[in-house]
């Protein structure tokens, strides 16, 4: 088999076998293709896209490139979660203990990752004590007993998606679905999961700022899980303005708190519930979404969604007073409040844009080795829909520095405020599965 | 400026400008863009292709990437000519003495190549004593005063396409009009030729297979000609049968000395009229295309153009008497007859095959340092639309060794016979300006 060859046969639109995408995988990984052959074909799939078998060919080949994860001594149905990425996306950090409360097992790795705040691990580790280098054997009996556990991804997973997602940043071929959906899905399958729940997110916070797009993306996800043996289903979720209202890794963990304790924002809250509903449902904890849903709520009702989270930090090593005394949490030193310069109705906040304040404060990472100020970034007063009067407080920025002008600059021109009364557009577009 | 947006432009399918063009090679020609984003460049154009001017940036930036020739102390208007390669193709022997001696001055440079038989180069060292490796003032001096002279290329040509070209051929993108245009018109223009005669075969033994490709590659030269100052035309000529009867290196020259004389196959003396006339034409030495043919005639009939390639071979080094005698060239030690197996009109003979029934024989080169001989090779005895009997010859193999059962099975295979009578293909399908 030569590598020229597979170029040339997806360059004509034809599909690769699955023992042409093994090979190309495997040699690719071991150095025996070099770099500018698999460009070529990068961009050959680029234009002339890949048929679902060869999604998940590629998807499985990509996981059979390094390690994966047996969750197998784990009881029960594993369903992870996985966002294509959004602003103030605390999700994951509530879905932990709220699924886990009604019997869900929760074995998450996560990421650090690059963007606008830390990861899910940064904000768990705002929790003083907080440990998410566990050896695998603590990690899986914790999740045996207490239905869940956070802990850093492995770095041996899908060495193949790391080494085509360096090459893909330089060669323009980032933005194809095939590629996008294998890079996405080989993660999550390497990771263990039986099943998986995907919020794909659209709007101008999001990669995917069309909503057309946004459902193809999800329809690729889906059926290559599914083409893989893992039941996947994805809900799309609006981001066209932030989830919730803050946005900073401390903050979104006192929000997550407020939020299992039945006080958080409506949207943030029913998001969780629709993603939940569908992880308890995939876990076979429920006969119906609609069963599923009823068990959420009244879990955050009776308090046992806020004790599952005491006891998931109290697991692993972190101080569980945070949940009653969210004081305990970093505090930024100042607090200064971002006034509108008009009155109206609020039809847009765009959410990229808070992020990029909220990382100009200190709260996201910019390079792999740089800092996370655990304690800044912005919480919002108002969401699009609302009424403002000139001087109201649109957002209150947490800094731990005063030198705040062009935060405060930018905050206001992600705000646009109108005269005409403003429909909000709804949270969940579509379930896909 | 940034690799990465000049292949996102072009992936979007959005033109280049000249500047980033210039920057694209010159970066390139340097090492500072790596091979893997010129890969993914090359693909994007291949499926999104370029605009005439992004072409004709793309070919000065390739002339400008090396030395160029200045072939401005040469008297008069330099007219060169290429052909896209085809089988038994000796016109280049032929047309240089036989332009000159009507005034065009003919100032070649000319490569070895791989191939079936060897380059121009090859074919003239097998003229006993001839030297292709002669100094430029030299060969400047030979053309002001004989108006031929052919030499060795010069290493220093166009190196951004010979990176290029190395990187195309193993990432499935070879196969493009605007890269292949610009390849071929990078190297005439930068080999200093004021006005190009491009001859594009098209039939089973030429790149292009087809008459509708081989149309569009012949447009795109001359507008990138054109584009590039250089006055440029095209003939579009048949390669579904070898050209002559001679395939070999010796043996066509035998075929060109015939042709020279008035006494040459009747297609290579009717293509050499053609593209001469063009030469003549360009060189503002007729008024017309028809004035310059009678002129070609004329020296062929009163001897100055067989007169004029005794000059020519004398002047670098050769022997002149195997004008005369071309018994004096190398010749093979046997001469096997190839026999019809059946009687009929031949419909084809497979140029591409023939061509490798002679490099079977050792006629052509195989790698870069592998040697010629220059003996050796195949004279065909009959041509499409000619009929004949079972145990008629169609062709003799001129060979240094006698084991030559698959050379002769090749051949044979070459040979389509059929009961019909056959109408042949015209010689010159068009010309393009």
């Amino acid at each position: 088999m030569r590598m020229i060859d597979l170029i040339e046969k997806k360059r004509e639109g034809q599909s690769l076998t699955e023992g042409e995408i093994n090979y190309m995988i495997e040699q690719y990984t071991n150095d025996q293709i070099p770099d500018y052959q698999m460009a070529a074909m990068l961009m050959a799939i680029y234009f002339q896209d890949m048929s679902n078998e060869e999604r998940v060919y590629l998807t499985k080949a990509m996981v059979s490139s390094g390690e994966e994860i047996d969750l197998s001594a784990i009881d029960g149905i594993k369903v992870d979660k996985h966002s294509t990425g959004g602003v103030g996306d605390s999700t994951t950090l509530i879905l932990a203990p709220l699924v886990a409360s009604v019997g869900v097992p929760v074995a998450k790795m996560s990421g650090r990752g690059l963007g606008h705040t830390g990861g899910t691990l940064d904000k768990l580790e705002s929790i003083p004590g907080f440990n998410v280098e566990l050896d695998s054997s603590t990690f899986i009996n914790l999740v045996n007993k207490n239905k869940v556990s956070v802990i850093g991804q492995s770095g041996h997973l899908t060495p193949a998606d790391q080494k085509l997602y360096a090459l893909r940043d330089v060669t323009a071929t980032v933005n194809s679905i095939p590629l996008i959906a294998s890079s996405i899905m080989s993660k999550k399958i390497a990771s263990g999961a039986d099943a998986i729940v995907l919020d794909v997110k659209t709007g101008s916070g999001a990669f995917m700022k069309e909503l057309e797009d946004a459902k193809v993306l999800a329809q690729a996800m889906v059926d290559i899980g599914n083409g893989a043996g893992r039941k996947t289903i994805a809900l799309i979720s609006d981001m066209n303005q932030p989830l919730g209202y803050a946005v900073g890794n401390a903050l979104e963990i006192k929000e997550a708190i407020a939020t299992l304790k039945g006080e958080g924002p409506d949207d943030l809250t029913e998001l969780c519930l629709a993603l939940g509903s569908q992880m308890v449902y995939l876990a076979n904890q429920a006969e119906s979404i609609d069963q599923a849903r009823e068990k959420l709520l009244a879990t955050i009702e009776n308090g046992e969604a806020i004790g599952r989270l005491k006891i998931f930090i109290e697991s692993q090593g972190g101080d569980p007073r945070i949940v009653d005394q969210p004081e305990q949490l970093p505090i930024a030193t100042y607090q200064i409040e971002v006034k509108s310069t008009k009155a109206g109705y609020i039809s847009e906040i765009a959410a990229d844009q808070i992020g990029v304040a909220a990382s100009m404060l200190g709260a996201g990472r910019t390079t792999k080795d740089s800092d996370v100020d655990l304690a800044v970034g912005v919480v919002l007063r108002k969401k699009v829909s609302d009424y403002v009067n000139e001087q109201d407080t649109l957002a209150v920025i947490h800094s731990n520095q005063t030198e705040v002008a062009t935060v405060i600059e930018k905050i206001l021109h992600a705000f646009q405020i109108q005269d005409q009364e403003v429909t909000p557009k709804p949270l969940i577009y579509q379930t896909i599965s």
